[in-house]
């Protein structure tokens, strides 16, 4: 994986700045640039903002200029929501994931977000190797410093492998046929078929079971129901 | 597309839910449910963060709890950072996705999300039929609420087509070889290749261009350069 830099030109609010650390940590990152920012990684806003995240705000590097802050790093990627006519190389965020995943191990790359305002004027635009467009609502584009930066982040932490909740667990087919031929044997003592066909029948059972992806909690559960409605015919004949 | 609504249940901050209206907004959404929230639509915290999204502030609707606030929609989602041991149907973003996007058109969904402190309530994620787990830091799991609500609205907003930025443009082949072949014949009108091979030397040039995917803009430019190169060689000959 590559080493991800976010560094923040000219960001103007404290709570901001707490935001984008909180953001940045949520997703595995770790290293803060701050280049001219009013807002200030002290600040009780930021603090307050950044929760879990203070680490980051305290070992944020400061710059006076944005050269410095990249000078190196191999890629240096801005954002900016506007698509202007001007040559740029414009990056969707696959085509971004798709460039830091072809880098070679620890690449340093630098995702650079201007301020509040105006975002990344164009002398830092000129910069930037890349600009990435995050697709927004065209009617309603500008999207919050810290959303932005969560959004980068996000999608660079798909990158990871990291485990898909995994949940269904669905029973083999094997295992699913035993629960079926346990329920139609169950049905048939207790006379439930009275002369239906069971096949078509348990095909209603099978296919509710096959769309839910039935797991063994679920398949002990109903074969637990089994066994006692049989105890209970047992019973009943006594 | 399904019709998709955020219930916040329980929301304490304001701020927070003016930062909600604004992700949501970003990413064309607009019905917001605010169930039991001590955080206020018309505080000016709210105002302030949703920026241009106060009207879906204003136009959010109200409930005492969550049942009314879901009562009319097929599917409800919630929102949880754990992965309970309990039994409860997990869903990454992805199969989330897939399950949208399988829906019939304008199927009423809907998104929850608990409180700022705690989450859902155990009450909460049994009203809901599926739970969506954000993959995030094991360390520091934690998404401030505006930051799921972004997450989940920013991937809805994959499921609708938008154009892709395309930044290249690359020109075809056939373009591409006769701006080669202009260079080639230019390098060797003006004695360039001094004996060398011009396929060995053009083909260092053709891979850059190639990786880069030129596009008409950038190849114009090249053949302008050849134009000037050739007048400024007849010149010399006069």
């Amino acid at each position: 994986m590559a080493e991800v830099r976010i560094v923040l030109s000219g960001c103007m609010y404290s709570g901001n700045l707490g935001s984008v650390a909180r953001a940045m940590k949520n997703m595995e990152l770790t290293q803060l640039h701050l280049v001219q920012c009013q807002a200030q990684a002290s600040d009780q806003d930021a603090k307050n903002m950044a929760v879990g995240a203070k680490d980051l705000l305290s070992r944020a590097q400061l710059h006076t200029s944005l050269d410095p802050a990249v000078a190196d790093c191999k890629i240096v990627i801005g954002t900016s929501r506007r698509i202007r006519a001007q040559a740029r190389n414009w990056l969707s965020p696959k085509q971004m994931k798709d460039l830091i995943a072809g880098l070679p191990p620890r690449t340093k790359v630098a995702f650079v977000f201007g301020n509040e305002e105006s975002g990344l004027s164009n002398d830092e635009l000129d910069k930037c190797q890349y600009i990435l467009h995050l697709p927004t609502n065209p009617e309603f584009a500008s999207l919050n410093l810290a959303a932005s930066v969560l959004l980068v982040a996000y999608e660079l932490y798909q990158l990871k492998s990291h485990k898909e909740p995994q949940p269904y667990r669905a029973i083999s087919t094997g295992k699913l046929q035993e629960l079926l031929d346990d329920w139609q044997e169950t049905l048939t003592q207790i006379g439930f078929f009275r002369g239906a066909n069971p096949v078509v029948l348990m095909r209603t059972f099978k296919t509710l079971l096959q769309r839910a992806g039935i797991n063994e909690k679920e398949s002990n559960f109903f074969r637990g129901i089994c066994r006692k409605i049989r105890w209970l015919n047992d019973q009943s004949k006594k």
